[in-house]
Parts: structure tokens; C-alpha cells; sequence
């Protein structure tokens, strides 16, 4: 187990339902005082040009608004430069910190507001525990399903060196507004590629050896509604869309009292050498997984068959025997959940050689 | 919907596992301070003589101990009598308020946390949102599964004219410590009254009309534990008591996006008339509401035979038509339940008279 025994923080305050995005001016005026009367909101840049939505938002004249691309994975890098303008801004600190999006966007926002409060390069917080102070308060709005990002203790960062998050109690959005509606115009294989994340790391936490009778249970209702949306047993579009939203946050609840597996640690792999990105990236490697996880497999392409949604492959065809390597040491390196599949004695069960050869074959 | 909008806090921390209760001396720690240094531990008087367990309680020279009799449901009287007694027992405010029991210690610890630093009559906050200030910081221990008095943002009280609880974001604990072990010696019809509590609000918010995709993914799957306890699926008493934690939780936390019905507004008429605990009351109430819930009832009868548990019967054979009147006028005046049952028209589908004639055959 990573903990012998942790009290594990909850997201604050959860605004859940249709049409909630209009309350979130009250939501960010509950938290100005006289001093920090200003709002930072980072916003996934598919909102740039989406002057319908963006006319909703309650951006003051005082405000700071980042779009985030979210082509790459959150980076330190841009969490410092973020970070920088955000401190040139104002003479004081922002009262909260608005991150609206998917798992990218909603990172950079927890990430962000944690380096707002404690000094030097965010790549030195890459780990667990290593922040000293209370981050800004952070509400969370996400767009798309699945990542769990908004109810997780893990701001994930790739920095100059290694893909680990930012990971502590403060890392925790302090609310997180759930509207469902947000989600209509999202594109079949994004929405397919970040369920099949929460549906992935359901299934990797569920056959693991970690897990305990709350991650069981939260993990188990999550992937009952993700297999009911994406086998198109909800009609309704808008219903299927919250109920995702409900499997994001136990996706994301179960987590926290479990581990994820095989297909994590190969798909960090796949993003640090070659950039993938996270949902996407799982998928790739998931499809190569039967071995591992006969059963969710054999669901997982159940639904990418009613989806219609097409899983890249060889992406890894260019790639060098040193690439190969150097995905193979990413992955090889996150003992905890090589653990959590195997047990302590884990790498009795799996060779680099077999790594190797899955990634050839993505 | 009692709500237009809310956002809802959650419990601060889940500390959660087999044995974590030899944590409780960190928690209450952390919480400490230079001026504020001292616990109180309100514990159901079931520990009393339970030297093992008590032993086990980091109970410091400063701390004020209190044995909860939990014969009554918890009163507003008592509420303002303990927090009096607190307020004198040192010059400082304590750190922490422990709340080790069932619902009703929890309940006694929530609310008397919250007198400690609101002035006046515990009676006049009954209601929604009347409490102005922070409450003590207040850790829960749950000593049997189901009352999800752990989590919810309710404490039950009966004040002089009404059974209202005090409900408000502060009155969420602020730590929940779940130790399965603490369960082990709960007799079979106290196991099984609570149990049912947390299966009849799930029914009663799953059959209503207040129900979001929130509330019902964690009625369901609190439902679908309950039934593999209580009919006998899991073998293993440590097992199945560690489920029901969690059971209890995800009925705790459903209720927060839904509402009860029938059962609980009957259930309350008793517990202000005849002082009937809200456990047996409930399945009391239950075991006439064929009519209303008749799938929900089915099962609860299976679990009933199945656990060789009698619910009390006649108990209000020797009640006046005074005494029925007061308990129709109770179980009438909650609307809210009402209105989830059968909508805003509600009174067109019950009557007052049919409400008796149910009071009666208890």
C-alpha cells in the first residue's frame, strides 16, 4: 500500500445539476474578501471561440483569463509561467481560481493555484507531500468526463525529468461546479477516450491488490454507468452526460482507496517519450492488454464497437530502440502500481522484454 | 425541490480502514494548538464499561468525557446542557469534539459542537441554515452502520415543540474515523435495525420525485450492499461490517440529493409521541408500507426472516385518539418528504385519516 494510514481530504463543495454554471458568479463572490477581490480563470482553449459560453462566464475587468491548450499534457514549465503572470497581475493574490475544462485544464488549474502560494519551480513538487502551503481557493468545471480530475489529490505534471503529480491534501479542488449541459458539444471520440480513462482506471483499481471495500464500491457503481452510457443503454443525451459526470467523480473517489495498473504505468510511458495524451493514450495501450484484464477488455472493445470510435495504432512505428527503452524505464519505474497488479514480488511477473513488446505494438 | 441551487459540502476527511482507530491520538493532534489544547469525547454509554476499548481512547488529563445514553433521540435540552457543561470545564475552547456512537452520540456531538461557539437555546437553530459560526472541529466515529448521521449535514434533535434537525454546511463533521473492528460486538437487532434505516432512505429517496443522477448512483449501490449483508451474502462479519460503512456513507451522502418519504415522516411522528428510537421506528413504520413502497418492502421482509429479527408490534395500542392525532399532525406538517413522494400536490393523494389508520396497526 502507498499509505499505512491517511485521513483522505474531500473535495470541499460539490454544485451538481443542469444549469449550474449560472451560479458560479456566486460561487467566486462567496470567496472575495477586501484584499483578494479578483479571479484567475484558465480555460480550455475549444472555448476561445465560443462566445455563447464565454458570455456566461463571470469575468470581471480585474480578472486574469489563461486558454489553455491542451494538444500537450500539463507541463511544469507552463505551470511557473502561469504562475508568474498571475503574481504581475495585481498587487494582491487572486480570491479564486476558476479551472474550466478536461483533466489538462483543470491540472494546470490546481497546479497553478498551489505555486501561487509556495515559492520556486513547480518540477521540485513533483511527489507526494512536498507542498507547504494552502494553494487559492479552486473551483473546478469540468467538460468532458471521465478523468476524475476534479475530485482527485493529484494535479498530474510532466516536467523536465519525469511524468508524476503534484500530490497532497491541497491539491483537492476546493468545489467543483458540475453542469452537464457543458458537455453537448463534445466529440464522440474525446468523450469516448476520456470515459474509457474512468472505465480503465476503475478496472485496473478493481484487479488490483490494493484496493479496500470503499474504492471497491466506488469503483464498481463508476464502471456500472460508464459500460450503461457507452453501450448505449442511456437514450437521452443530456441524462447519459450526468450520469457520466456522477461515474467521473467515483471514478475518481475510488482512486484515492486503490491504484491503478498495467495500462497506467505503460500510457505514462507513452506520454513522456512521445507526448500522448492521457485518455487517448489509455486506450492505445488497453487495446494490447487482453492478457492482463481478459474480461475488461473484452468489454472495453464491446464499446469502442457500438461507438464507432477508432483506437490509433502504430503510433510507436517510427519509434527508436532507445525511445522503446526509455517508455519501457517511465514505466518500469512506477513501482506502486506494478505493485498493485502483482504484488510486492511484481517483478517476478513481468519482464522489460514483455514491456518492450507491448509498446511495439501500439 | 428543497434546493434551487446548492453547493454542498462534503466531509472534510475520511480516515478509513480496519484498526485505524489506533490513529485517533494524530488526528486529534493536528488539531491542536497553543490556546486550544483539549478534547472532548462524547461516547455511547454502550463503551462504558467496555474497559478495552476506553483504553484505547487517547483521553488526556484536560479532556471532558461524556457517556451518551442513547435510550431517547437526541434533545435540545441535553445539547444545551452539555455544551454549558463544556464551556466551564476549561478557560479555552477544546481543539476537537469526539462523537463515538451510533446516530444519535454523533448527532449529540455535531450539534453540541456547533452550541459550543453558537450562543443562546439549541431549539432556536432548529431549521435550515440558522446557525451563524463554525462549530468545534468535530471528529465522528461510527459504532454501527447505517444511520449515515456520519456525513450528512443534518443533526437530528427534539426540541420542546418539534424533532427538526440543525442543518447547515457546518454541520457536516469535519473527520469521519471508520474502524470496522468497532463494530464487532453489535447485537444482531441493533445491526439490523440501523441497517434497514440506511435500506429504507435509499428506497424512499429512489422511489421519489426529488432524486438527481448524484443521489441515486449512491442509493443504489448503498442498496445493492445492504441487501448482500442482510441476506446473507457475505460471509465474513468483519467483511460485511466494513461494507456497511460504506453502505452507510453513500446512504448519507444520497440523502443530500434526494429526500425521504413516507416511512420517515411516520417514523418522526413516533419518535416525538412514544420517544421511539429512529432505528426500530423506522422499521416499525416500514413493515405497514406494502402500499406505498411495495418492491422496497418485499426485500425488507426477505432481510427480516433472514436475519430472525421481530420488529415491535402494538406499540401504540395504548395510545388516545389525542396521542394518534399528535402523531398525524407531526408526520403531516413535513411536507418536504411529502412532496418527494408524490409531488407538489401531494395532500390530493393522502389523507390524514389514512395516516392514522397506519399509526394504528403499529
Amino acid at each position: 500500500m502507498l499509505y499505512d494510514f491517511r485521513s483522505f481530504v474531500n473535495p470541499g463543495h460539490y454544485a451538481f445539476g443542469k444549469g449550474s454554471l449560472k451560479h458560479l458568479g456566486e460561487l467566486i463572490e462567496r470567496r472575495k474578501n477586501e484584499n483578494n477581490d479578483w479571479t484567475v480563470f484558465m480555460i480550455d482553449h475549444y472555448f476561445q471561440d465560443k462566445k455563447e459560453t464565454l458570455d456566461r462566464l463571470p469575468i470581471g475587468e480585474k480578472d486574469l483569463v489563461f486558454f489553455i491548450e491542451t494538444k500537450d499534457e500539463p507541463k511544469t514549465t507552463l505551470v511557473n509561467k502561469y504562475r508568474d503572470q498571475i503574481l504581475a497581475h495585481q498587487t494582491t493574490l487572486p480570491a479564486v481560481m476558476v479551472g474550466m475544462g478536461g483533466g489538462t485544464t483543470m491540472d494546470y488549474a490546481k497546479a497553478t493555484g498551489l505555486m501561487v502560494t509556495n515559492p520556486g519551480d513547480s518540477k521540485d513538487y513533483q511527489g507526494l507531500d512536498l507542498i507547504k502551503n494552502e494553494g487559492i481557493y479552486t473551483i473546478v468545471i469540468p467538460t468532458v468526463s471521465g478523468t476524475g480530475a476534479e475530485v482527485s489529490m493529484t494535479a498530474v505534471l510532466s516536467g523536465p525529468e519525469k511524468k508524476l503529480g503534484i500530490k497532497c491534501d491541497y491539491t483537492i479542488p476546493n468545489e467543483v461546479l458540475f453542469d452537464p449541459e457543458l458537455l453537448a458539444t463534445v466529440p464522440d471520440s474525446d468523450r469516448f477516450f476520456t470515459g474509457m480513462d474512468c472505465y480503465i482506471h476503475n478496472v485496473e483499481s478493481l484487479t488490483g491488490t490494493w484496493i479496500n471495500s470503499m474504492g471497491k464500491a466506488f469503483a464498481e457503481k463508476s464502471n456500472e454507468i460508464c459500460v450503461k452510457v457507452f453501450t448505449n443503454q442511456i437514450e437521452d443525451r443530456l441524462e447519459a452526460d450526468e450520469q457520466m459526470m456522477v461515474a467521473s467523480i467515483m471514478g475518481g473517489n475510488s482512486i484515492t482507496y486503490a491504484q491503478v495498473g498495467v495500462c497506467h504505468a505503460l500510457s505514462y510511458g507513452l506520454a513522456v517519450v512521445l507526448g500522448t495524451h492521457h485518455g487517448v493514450g489509455n486506450c492505445i495501450v488497453f487495446n494490447q492488454l487482453e492478457k492482463y484484464y481478459p474480461k475488461g477488455y473484452q468489454l472495453f472493445k464491446e464499446m469502442q464497437a457500438l461507438q464507432g470510435v477508432e483506437i490509433p495504432s502504430g503510433i510507436t512505428a517510427g519509434c527508436s530502440e532507445e525511445q522503446f527503452d526509455q517508455m519501457v524505464d517511465v514505466a518500469w519505474a512506477l513501482e506502486h502500481m506494478w505493485n498493485n497488479v502483482f504484488g510486492p514480488d511484481w517483478e517476478k511477473h513481468i519482464s522489460k522484454d514483455e514491456i518492450k513488446a507491448l509498446f511495439k505494438k501500439m
